[in-house]
């Protein structure tokens, strides 16, 4: 609905939303790190603050939405700044799943607190890092609406998705091996899925970044490299291997 | 960018881009059950047929994508109707995403089709049930603007995440029991995962239907009822419990 006393320009708008968005994508990566340093050090009361500070973020999302939402009524923006709006509402979108992920990890830290460390741990401490500067370089790529920066993100998803799908054999191989490790093996395998997934939502948003900047979606689907849901038997020389 | 020939209506837009979203919940409703009855058949023929017809609901998404930012740009909708036009970008993102979690089951159903069908693939069945029940339910409030029954979609997503957190103890006693059942387990457990995100994605669904008829988000988050992210042994008889 307009009201008298808004007299800020459009670019004044769009400068709010990218900060908006800029400060979600900060918070996302701290969400992450916070999220991944709790599960290494088993750090509950860490998991615990990373689950409350969630609500950060859906309320940041909600206030994209609800400037974006007025921008489209008042403004009624043609072409290029249509698609500004478009992409900054589907950013923000993507950015608060991102949480949701980070926030599910904290979760399963909580429930795994009293195992011990494992070397698949490290692991996903490894893919924890590589996404997380996955988020930080895209949104570089957002906020500055560099192409290239965002081909770089796209791009580098598949090495995560192979660290993905051999961490899942070797999550496999510990299960088998002592099934006293199956419920934590079993966090941590949705722990793993969560941070590919992240990964997978940078790649999106670099995508939209791709179609703002260039105008049209990149011509190929990035080759998807998580083989994950493929894996037939875990890759161990345990004398347990599955039956299937 | 406007044509001459473009002469339709505002509402003949908004009732051809309806159409669009109802043939995708359609669509996603057949995918979640062809995953499904190709799971408890281990038919891998089914379940590639289920992966190859995700390019359907992709294009739909496009189609709705390219269609309401046409209506954006050319109409400029104010209000409701503009309400209506985000609502629709919303639903045909979620529901693409239902469909990429059909995908992904009939992903697993071909990597474990080898093994036998055990007690909580039964389980599993009786979850997708539900679920395509629900998308079924949200689409038709969608359509038909049904607050009533977007409320009651979003209500019974408590019953599938219940079934989901006693599944997911039910398939990690399955693996401390016998070791060759974790690979299969496993896959089992993310397609139980997936169908209890797809309940979340219909609970969305009506989260903006109801956003859409009443003109704000409900009050309250809906209980969460998921708490398999929380569970920390197998609920079991077994001598070999989880340490941690």
């Amino acid at each position: 609905m307009p009201t008298d006393h808004i007299v800020k320009s459009f670019d004044d708008d769009l400068k709010r939303l990218d900060n908006i968005i800029a400060e979600m994508g900060g918070l996302a990566e701290v969400q992450l790190a916070n999220a991944i340093e709790g599960l290494l050090k088993r750090d509950s009361e860490k998991a615990n603050r990373v689950i409350a500070s969630d609500k950060q973020l859906d309320a940041l999302e909600q206030e994209v939405d609800a400037l974006a939402v007025q921008m489209l009524a008042l403004r009624q923006p043609m072409a290029n700044d249509l698609r500004v709006v478009i992409t900054a509402l589907r950013t923000a979108s993507i950015i608060e799943r991102i949480g949701d992920y980070a926030k599910n990890i904290a979760k399963r830290t909580v429930a795994i607190s009293q195992a011990a460390p494992t070397g698949p741990t490290k692991t996903i401490g490894r893919m924890g890092k590589q996404v997380q500067s996955m988020i930080k370089n895209v949104l570089d790529a957002y906020i500055t609406r560099d192409a290239a920066k965002a081909e770089d993100v796209r791009v580098s998803d598949t090495e995560v998705d192979d660290l993905h799908t051999s961490l899942f054999r070797e999550l496999l191989t510990y299960m088998m091996e002592d099934p006293g490790n199956i419920t934590a093996c079993t966090h941590l395998l949705f722990i793993a899925k969560n941070i590919e997934r992240m990964g997978d939502h940078a790649t999106n948003i670099a995508e939209n970044v791709l179609f703002l900047v260039t105008g049209s979606a990149p011509d190929e689907d990035r080759i998807k490299g998580d083989d994950s849901s493929f894996v037939v038997e875990a890759d161990c020389d345990s004398k347990t291997k599955a039956t299937s």
